[in-house]
């Protein structure tokens, strides 16, 4: 069971805007990116045909129901981004994911380590067409088996008075 | 003083994915077009360069410090979207924004109107040189006397039993 | 018969990158846009579901056989350009389409119009399943019908001594 | 000197469009970020602030002069593509690029090579300020001195009944 995952990307001049910087919205195809390279890690797909293949015009896979990020660095381009993603959550359908952009390099070479963004992700497994009726449905169980949140839930009185 | 502002704007085919529907990273940029759309509305710039002009390499801008999005229901190619923007939150050198994606209408024409996205911004209005020194410093006058958030903050007291 | 169609665009803040342009992968986007914006004017769709819906997986559309672009005068953060696309060539299944992009305003207001790029774009009906059976098709009757080159073809004869 | 260069990438999910591939605008992206690599494993910077750094708020680059992209086998998410870049010619100011993407393993590990494109850029070394004042000037001499074109024109008697 896997509850933690890394890789790292150079920053591509295409990804930049003419504030000079990553522009914002690509923080979370990176999150999207990472996410899959994860998935990849563990031998499991993404996205699946659904079970009558082709014929069935339908598929099965991991929507978005929410993202979110801070930053707090920019990133610029050449710079070296080491994203860690942290399975924060699992349910029936439902994974929530955390992540970390630490700047690591910048286009001389290796750098201080610097903070320079937190994500987060939650994406549900469905299955239907896409735009015309797609359900939540319990996520594969290699899924299941193979992704693990980093720390489990504690047990329900643990959590009175929390700040979750 | 204005505190909401709306735009509609079309699926473009680009900014769809595999699963038929828009990548979830363009909500974030659908949200910057209309932030940018709704400072020209009021003959505002996003972005300045220093007072020093080009010489002093500098800018000003509003650097993205928060954005969020939960999604709810897709957009596909060709479906119109109505996003508003409401401001919700002035300080000193920051704005935070909602915004509320419904679909209005689809390739066919007008539908009955879906709310698609609900997302939110924090921006802050910073100087320097992006990826060098940055600071936050107050929004320029004109900023600060035309954007007003929706509602008023009340009072402390009125806030107790309050839902948000 | 159509054989020219215009749109005007204001260039997006996240369509610039770091030298302060237009990232030019973005005129083909713009290309792509005012093509689209072409069929929508004359009631036509680009992308169809096979003769079967969604039972067949497969559907019929056009498909990118070439594009280029030549760039004369960048396209900068809240420029207004003026696309024209101008239909070259038609044959049995294939569109032979070039575009004119113009700088008429810059952040500013109206602008003496400026050429800031050519383009064409040559696409190719097909039909299947994209990336594993697709083949090149005749268009639909009613493309055929509304879809005119710019200037026919001239007599086979009159083309003697031609440059192309 | 350098003739060619090769690079991998694997395809994202935010790389593809509705009709299931790669959208054709991301072959321009893929070209540039082989030609930024290339670059980069000769020691070469693409862009450099102007001779006076910041107080001069001017750079030089190379500016994109035209692209083209002929399109034979789309790319499909988590395929594998190499991407060939040959100098094909150079002059005091321009580098004309070839490229070949080759798509190398699908989803499920390699396969046998398949054409996917055929692309090319032509590039123009340039000072000032993008969308200001900019102006063709000649290359660095470090560029001058590592980037040679694949094949050295021949002189003008060899070429008689070139198919060039």
């Amino acid at each position: 069971m896997t509850s933690t995952f890394r890789q790292r990307r150079r920053v591509e001049f295409y990804e930049t805007d003419m504030a000079g910087i990553v522009h914002f919205s690509n923080f979370f195809r990176f999150m999207e990116s990472t996410e899959h390279a994860f998935f990849r890690s563990l031998g499991l797909h993404l996205h699946h045909e659904g079970p009558d293949g082709e014929s069935s015009g339908g598929m099965s896979g991991w929507a978005r129901a929410a993202a979110s990020c801070e930053f707090r660095a920019p990133l610029m381009y050449m710079d070296e981004v080491e994203i860690e993603l942290t399975v924060r959550e699992k349910r029936s359908s439902t994974i929530s994911y955390d992540f970390e952009f630490t700047r690591v390099a910048d286009r001389n070479g290796p750098i201080e380590p610097e903070l320079s963004a937190r994500g987060s992700l939650r994406v549900v497994h469905v299955t239907g067409v896409p735009g015309k009726h797609m359900k939540a449905v319990e996520m594969p169980a290699d899924v299941a088996r193979l992704v693990e949140p980093a720390s489990a839930p504690a047990p329900a009185p643990a959590r009175e008075g929390g700040t979750r």
